[in-house]
């Protein structure tokens, strides 16, 4: 196992573009990909880094399949980017086994309020809903924020929301539209039976806690009766047939949180960026993160202990990952810059010097054009697309799709033992070639990096 | 008048730093500076950028004097400067002439709901609070936020929340001691009375609108019926006596607002920023931004247009302003720096592209350690402060004092008209030397530079 912060692991080696190569990028001209009826278009989705059950892999493949899926349909009828990456989301957001939407972690009120946002990398613009309770999907109301905002000015030239939370941001998600839905029904049995073991434990630590402090004893609580929670937050990157690229990130937050606590999701920078090629930028990217909360098995001084480390959306609000990843990916080599930024930006960010771990997850997506020889011997203008994602959390569930594969084939769940706190995972660069003219992949086929 | 972007007015001539004196500046060791029964200190706040009436400018002097001598009798105590710039935040908040606190700008509810935040530099903590009602002082729950989360987990683990908004702050907020206040106590004669006339004003413009759907005419409401608002945001900079800085900022919003709407004085990196020196940082910094709407004259095409033009807290939080300035003062020269990030990343930045005009304002305050000679021939430790500030509106109101006045004299307020939507206007750095010896300013003496 590699040292802390060093290491990098994959399944196959890293490919980078060849050294050629960069110079035949060029800037992608907008073409209509509905000429030859057919539209271009690449998804990724994550369903959060942390720990994932072996006995509910089924279920986590199904779901980044489901949302796939539905992200390739959207695609297919012309949809641009930023409605696509919501469609993702509201698959992601419906599964019980997602940490989004139906089925989230239950605050410490034993209420459920989310948290969700969405970045579209065209118009720039950004949606944002916080500590939102009785919406059964949040990425409706970021999404519809976003698409208002682009419309201009209010009445009585009032500015239109771009970040709206609580009670607020449920009147105005009602009033434009989106179903409301009752808390009863977001709650599942899991969620439901989650709650209520967390709720003994806090009960318990807090009993010892009174007790320490009446004996004048230091704290030395079971790691046992630390809250837990094993579901995860939800994300997704896209690129349409514009070479459009956006990003969304929901999330229900952490189990046993306070009420009216907002976490990255909700926060500009922190859990979704995109910004599409233009000015100084070679490349369009598109980052989503996730975080997570989880129990693991750390070593210190070369003896094992069993002790609680926890992960949480506040890492990943103080150094602004998503931002950080997408300045970096306009490096060359996108394997390396994402390294980097996981190693200097976050798990030895200056910012998170005093925590004993730093988890989070991280799906990136660049692309840019490129020219594709053709028989006619006229280059052709075709999409490359390079896809990673890093973690330093356990496990990290991701699937991904483009509209050239008949479906959701390309599906990976990863297992490991963290052996260090400050671990990196990170995987080699995919690459695939969206070409509206060729049926299949292009030279760069995905089957051979990854599956 | 210079052309927009380029623009750099000032009241007297920029003073940057001597050439040698850079390699004279050194990581400051920390020291007991009641070693001689004084604390050193600066304090620069801010009332907002925006439009001050000229009317109300003895008021707006006061509340900045008041802010300050609040903030130097903190310092003096030898508090740390988290703690005097949450006391410089409360003389702010409590003005009825400020849009923050008391007095703020109600919602299209009719209600007060305020946005807060504040950093550390020291340990690089953030708390905010958005949406909250009911609570005179935003900033003390922000303040306390922040505090305990230092404090580490809470029982069973859990991990405490840095941000919090709406009901859930209210109650956290209650549940910490801090006092809930009466809405009707928030509202002031002021406050309503500019309510009750954009109600009006909204009333007429929806009803044109209408109007004009039902005789299918282009929308031309007349600029008269858009909602204004004359109050400004507050924040404050600080740099104490072991050379820590913090920053804070507070926001009622924009008036007539969705309920739930968050803006920038909430958001990490983009209402206030604090860095300690250190790693990479060879200066600590600290950054502290302000929103406004208002009405302005732009010129087009060389006509006079009188048009209205509306600031936003989201034109602060898409571009990350308070972070951005941080980063760009480790530059030498503090002036270039925040000259070339005014240009580059605020009005002339991508993200705001489609804006008619992009309005803000910030403060910043550098410092490090200087060595000065004494005359036992041993060099002595102080600390040499930079500060300035920047805005695109307007007018800009700020005070500012160190530990070593006798009283707030250095006081500070420009009317000017706009010229152009993109004009920024900065002063040049003031300087002073913080010397916990000798009871005057040390050679660069603020009052020879700007008053």
């Amino acid at each position: 196992m590699e040292p802390a912060g060093s290491g990098c692991l994959g399944l196959a080696d890293v490919h980078p573009p060849e050294a050629g190569e960069g110079a035949a990028l060029m800037r992608r001209s907008e073409r209509d990909a509905a000429a030859d009826g057919r539209s271009v278009g690449f998804v990724l989705v994550h369903a959060g880094a942390g720990y994932h059950s072996e006995s509910k892999a089924k279920e986590y493949k199904q779901v980044c399949k489901k949302a796939c899926q539905k992200a390739i349909e959207k695609l297919q009828t012309g949809a641009l980017a930023v409605d696509v990456v919501a469609a993702a989301l509201i698959e992601l957001e419906d599964s019980p086994f997602t940490n989004a939407g139906m089925g989230s972690n239950l605050n410490l009120s034993g209420d459920i309020e989310c948290d969700a946002s969405t970045m579209d990398g065209k118009s720039l613009n950004f949606g944002a809903v916080g500590a939102l309770r009785g919406i059964k999907n949040p990425i409706l109301v970021a999404n519809k924020l976003l698409s208002e905002a682009q419309k201009g000015k209010l009445s009585a030239g009032r500015i239109p929301p771009c970040f709206l939370v609580g009670e607020g941001a449920h009147k105005w998600a009602v009033d434009h539209g989106i179903v409301s839905c009752s808390p009863d029904i977001m709650a599942t049995k899991f969620s439901l039976s989650a709650f209520r073991k967390n709720r003994r434990k806090l009960e318990l630590a807090e009993k010892v806690e009174t007790e320490m402090i009446q004996t004048k004893k230091r704290r030395e609580v079971s790691e046992n009766s630390n809250v837990t929670a094993s579901l995860d937050t939800v994300g997704a990157v896209v690129v349409d047939h514009e070479g459009n690229v956006a990003a969304a990130v929901s999330s229900g937050g952490l189990a046993m949180k306070h009420p009216g606590r907002v976490g990255q999701a909700a926060v500009y920078g922190c859990g979704c960026w995109a910004e599409n090629t233009g000015g100084h930028n070679v490349y369009s990217t598109a980052v989503s993160t996730s975080e997570h909360s989880f129990h693991s098995v750390v070593p210190i001084k070369s003896t094992w202990y069993e002790i609680a480390v926890k992960g949480c959306g506040e890492h990943l609000v103080r150094t602004m990952l998503a931002r950080e990843c997408s300045v970096a990916l306009q490096a060359e080599d996108a394997h390396q810059a994402l390294l980097e930024t996981m190693q200097k930006k976050f798990v030895r960010s200056p910012f998170l010097a005093s925590e004993d771990s730093v988890l989070g997850g991280v799906i990136v997506l660049r692309c840019c054009s490129c020219s594709l020889e053709s028989e006619s011997s006229l280059n052709r203008e075709a999409l490359l697309v390079e896809f990673l994602w890093s973690h330093t959390t356990e496990s990290m569930c991701v699937g991904y799709m483009s509209t050239q594969d008949g479906k959701a084939k390309h599906l990976y769940q990863i297992m490991k033992t963290i052996l260090h706190p400050r671990q990196i995972f990170l995987y080699p660069v995919c690459q695939l070639t969206l070409d509206p003219v060729q049926s299949g992949l292009a030279d760069r086929g995905l089957e051979q990096r990854l599956c």
